[in-house]
């Protein structure tokens, strides 16, 4: 018997930059030419069939203008067709197309799109390099950091996939002017939940600058893009893998999530982690980690971006206690929070610990007043 | 318009060791016992039909004694089980029984086994652990190191996969003992061939211990094992992402894939590639870098081997000269070869650059001679 040694440690750098502007298509162009990708001169652009005729088709014509070969690949629009089955579609189409190892992927869409076209990328010719050409304030708040790319299969959401970082991401704020306004209004939950967890001031600008944002104004978006960017660097970079700090990015997601599966979707996933956000600063202000008026500015900034605060009349509140315990960060069968502490800022239970046991009582309690 | 910079930049250890021996079932159990995944206890055993009764049982019924949780997840053996629907059949399995990211898989079998499972356990929860447990000489010479892991498409072979290195590899000589005699003599071809390019003393020490290898004995198999993995290291360390040096392991391979096309798999992968390595040779003594001894040689070990040094009569050596267009060294049209120079070396033409063109009607005056 013997023992052989593969000696495989190296220094990775994903490094890369997040553009945040209005029109930023050219830009995108440019960077292509200044060597972003290197020698490459051939890019599948994914979309679904909603972005296609916004952005995709004025991107797909800039590369060809440009001289380079590209081709489009469009999806159905929507959460439902994250799935394996549109990823092998996806690389079938690019295959026929003659794509090999030396091209790059554009991913121009939403949350689903970047997700599902980072997932192609990972494992197309066993990885290719992509850019993300978000084009929702949902993908800007939650996408462009963590690398984490995946689908869907009928057992569990978002467990196949891998992290995957692209080569540059831009964030283009014009776009959100096209978005139907209750998608603004939606995304605004997760801005509203990083400022909750990480930054009082940025809390406080965004009570000041609500209607400015609901209407795509173009500075202050901006700055809030580069805002929701570095709380979600500073959580991401600090615990990459996912286990303690990241699951601070979690806060009202508890009963968030359970509330958006109940209402069978009905709720979008903004909408339903704003009401998560309410049961939880009550959570908190009972166990004596905020006081009412923190409690009070919180569901006030929700209900100034005009997020719902209440469980709809026909969600089943006992239904809605039991889908709490298909929560990943269910532990020995025990239901764990995230607590909000004070504005700004979140409980640290333990070292390394941002989540902490709660009796399914105390849980119960909250949601049966809501 | 601004600018965030994403700082990823880290050092990142995927060193393993790769265990050679007789009969390692218990060295893996002693191993898990001893922390080589961390706490994970629970294991899902993936294998295929024909392996599952040899090995993979005995492997599952160790894990459930030593108290671990451990599933079998089976699928049909043989290379065209090496697909996107296989892996989602194992996923859902894996979903099913409950696993999530907190387990880890072991592969038992060949090359498609460990391939396969390599991928499932790459997009696994965005990536779980994997333990190979390698039953063939194939697996032993090819596929403990490297990292490559893929499935097929009907338009493309080993395309869609990922880079992914798992946490130890054992090469049972044993399992070498059950394979069917024209398995063994088919994987001595990738073994000679690792000779050929890289270790002059490696090929005489084949040539002194044929009759031994060939009736798996075990000291001499070791030994050849572990020559397999340090030629491979060597070729890999130095080009990972497989460009310029790690296309010489495709020694061998430019005529030899052809033919094992052309034979519609009739011919198993080792005995394509003797073939291959035979014309290779008489291509690199007729551009003078092998002198007419060091070719017989080459030849008459692989006679020694029982492996198959001429083309078969029912292959239409038209069809076999259009074939070679699919290689992918092929680059701008033109037919790329690696060339053997001696006895364990190989022509290095430029800097990094180890495979050359070659006109169209010097391969086939060499094909039509064989």
């Amino acid at each position: 018997m013997s023992t052989f040694n593969v000696e495989l440690k190296k220094v990775v750098d994903d490094s890369y930059d997040i553009e945040i502007g209005f029109e930023l298509m050219n830009t995108l162009i440019q960077d292509l030419k200044n060597g972003l990708v290197g020698k490459i001169r051939k890019f599948a652009v994914i979309t679904d069939s909603i972005v296609k005729d916004l952005y995709a088709d004025k991107i797909h014509s800039l590369l060809l203008a440009e001289g380079y070969q590209a081709d489009l690949f469009v999806f159905e629009a929507g959460e439902k067709q994250k799935t394996r089955k549109t990823k092998e579609e996806i690389e079938d189409a690019m295959l026929a197309k003659g794509y090999r190892r030396d091209c790059c992927i554009i991913a121009v869409g939403g949350g689903v799109v970047t997700d599902l076209a980072g997932f192609v990328a990972g494992t197309y010719g066993r990885g290719v390099p992509f850019i993300n050409y978000a084009t929702t304030l949902l993908a800007a708040a939650d996408a462009s950091v963590g690398g984490k790319t995946a689908v869907d299969t009928p057992l569990a959401t978002n467990l196949i996939g891998l992290f995957n970082q692209p080569q540059k991401v831009y964030l283009d704020i014009a776009t959100w002017k096209t978005l139907p306004k209750r998608q603004v209004i939606s995304g605004m939950a997760e801005t509203i939940k990083h400022a909750c967890l990480a930054n009082r001031e940025f809390f406080d600008y965004l009570d000041a600058n609500m209607d400015k944002l609901l209407e795509v104004d173009k500075e202050a978006c901006e700055h809030i893009a580069e805002e929701n960017c570095k709380v979600k660097y500073e959580v991401v970079m600090k615990d990459e893998r996912e286990s303690g700090l990241r699951e601070v990015l979690n806060l009202g997601h508890t009963v968030g999530r359970a509330i958006e599966t109940v209402s069978d979707y009905e709720l979008l996933h903004g909408e339903a982690v704003s009401i998560g956000i309410v049961a939880e600063v009550k959570l908190a202000y009972k166990l004596g980690y905020m006081n009412a008026n923190e409690r009070d500015a919180v569901i006030a900034l929700l209900q100034k971006a005009r997020l719902p605060v209440a469980i709809p009349e026909y969600i089943d509140r006992e239904e809605l206690v039991r889908k709490l315990y298909t929560d990943k960060k269910v532990r020995d069968g025990k239901l764990r929070f995230v607590i909000q502490k004070g504005i700004g800022d979140v409980v640290e239970f333990e070292p390394g610990v941002f989540a902490t046991p709660i009796e399914e009582s105390v849980a119960r309690e909250i949601i049966m007043d809501m």
